[in-house]
């Protein structure tokens, strides 16, 4: 974090990550380089919503002594469905929207351009930047839900109807646990914080690491949810390899912040369904699968990107 | 068919499609219409097929007047791994080659440009010209085995080490068949030609067919393996499109010749799926598939398109 004298408040790229709890605002210079970074709660609803990203765009400004200034661009990663036009969001149930042009009511407290996108697609492209990535990524979400997001020649891929990267969805197993969408087995079932923490039924603010927790002292129905978990994990994995096969799966959300504990269990579970199969060995998994580091940016740099309309993540970062 | 008296036999493009049994062969004009058909048995080994492609093309030349001229390009689509140069194949074992460079053994029988293509993402190629496709489509190969070609604005997507469309082998049920590949439940197990006819157990030169039959007679077995087809094309589109949200999803393979007969289980199998799932529901994924008609010529002509380094497919199609 540096270099921000230099550099006009108009040249800079806002960047913020409004997660259910959390926002986390980023500036980014035209070198790609991150020269502040603010997080504070986030407020409940369309206006408690507004306020937070104001506060924390204003935040930033005081910072980094561009009060009055406009920043160059504004991207906003947002947990909800986005349409294409960038501008509106939908179902953002963890923040209390249902429907709202974002866009237009941050633009009534900011000056400048102002963009919206999902969540998980913004620290997809984020990831990619950080990871100095080529080709394809698929960045994979494990937070409360299971989704991901895909990263072709550094471009977030859509789809037709915005469905793209919705793997947590896919039944693997027709014996399964329901999912909260109907369906029997979903990787979402299996491999969701909110489903975990529902079939393991007890109150905790952290109940996937106790879940681990109960499971490394041997508690058999610990052990089952985090073998779950895994196999999960790993249907994953092996659906957005063997669908698009994508240079590397990059692990992401709230559950990578149980560090080595997951990935050793996700490791295992690939290692192993390569020793059934000649065929999924020679695809290495456990090779192209690796987590962000805990407290990473990703999704504030990749809304930032996305807010500049340039996701292209062409940009170097130091 | 017509037309070809008016066009230089340099600026057709040939394209075959090489089964295991036949061999499909067409040309192809500037404007994108086939002008010549020529369909011939398939011979075996690298000989018989190198013999079997220079025959077919060779015909093309007599029935279009071209003795002696060359074509201005010649696109063969094969059922095995192709190398990223476009010349070699391995792996074919429905042809009985194990690794030959076939740009080179074609060239040195053939006068133009060679291209080789894997079967499978010729005929997404084919599919997607075809329909007059624009944005994403995916093409899922009902044959022996289970495969998809995926193309997105044109372009055959080919993933980083050639196993993009491998969706054949994603494990659908932990306690499903054993698939050749070594894991339980892959939808290949339950969808494949030769998962199908194995387990079926009886001799017949159209097993699937047979199957079908005999589940329409109320034979259980035959009810069971049906409806395990039925499973696995239902799981292989819900994982098209909800990792990459094509457009469309395009049947085609040896399995469509059973027509409305398979198409009305794999309907219903994708209705009972939003019947449990108001989120599947609302992709309408039964309304976003459809077969290629029979005898589409959708290979070949993948082929040619491809052999022209030209897949972007914005020819005209009459």
């Amino acid at each position: 974090v540096s270099g921000a004298d230099h550099v006009h408040p108009a040249a800079l790229r806002i960047g913020l990550d409004v997660g259910g709890t959390k926002t986390d605002a980023i500036a980014v210079d035209p070198a790609g380089e991150i020269v502040a970074r603010v997080r504070r709660a986030t407020g409940w609803g369309p206006d408690g919503v507004v306020d937070s990203i104001t506060a924390a765009v204003e935040e930033l400004s005081a910072r980094l002594g561009a009060d009055g200034v406009g920043f160059g661009s504004i991207g906003i990663g947002v947990p909800g469905q986005v349409e294409p036009d960038g501008a509106r969001v939908a179902h953002a149930v963890n923040l209390g929207i249902d429907s709202l042009d974002l866009a237009a009511a941050v633009n009534a407290r900011l000056p400048g351009a102002v963009r919206i996108e999902n969540d998980v697609k913004a620290a997809a492209a984020g990831a990619y930047a950080l990871h100095g990535a080529t080709g394809s990524m698929a960045y994979l979400n494990l937070g409360t839900g299971i989704a991901a997001g895909i990263v072709v020649d550094g471009v977030v891929w859509r789809g037709s109807r915005g469905a793209a990267g919705e793997v947590g969805h896919l039944s693997v197993d027709p014996a399964g646990p329901r999912c909260r969408c109907g369906q029997r087995g979903c990787i979402e079932a299996l491999a969701g914080g909110a489903a975990i923490a529902e079939r393991w039924g007890r109150t905790s603010a952290l109940p996937v690491r106790d879940v681990f927790d109960a499971a490394d002292a041997g508690d058999p129905a610990a052990v089952a949810l985090r073998h779950g978990l895994a196999q999960g994990v790993a249907a994953a994995v092996r659906v957005l390899v063997l669908t698009l096969d994508v240079d590397e799966v990059v692990l992401g959300g709230g559950l990578v912040g149980l560090g080595a504990r997951l990935t050793e269990v996700v490791d295992a579970e690939l290692r192993a369904g390569g020793g059934a199969s000649p065929f999924l060995r020679s695809l290495r998994l456990h090779d192209r699968v690796s987590p962000l580091p805990a407290g990473s940016p990703a999704a504030a740099l990749g809304a930032a990107l996305v807010g500049a309309a340039d996701p292209t993540g062409v940009l170097a970062h130091g």
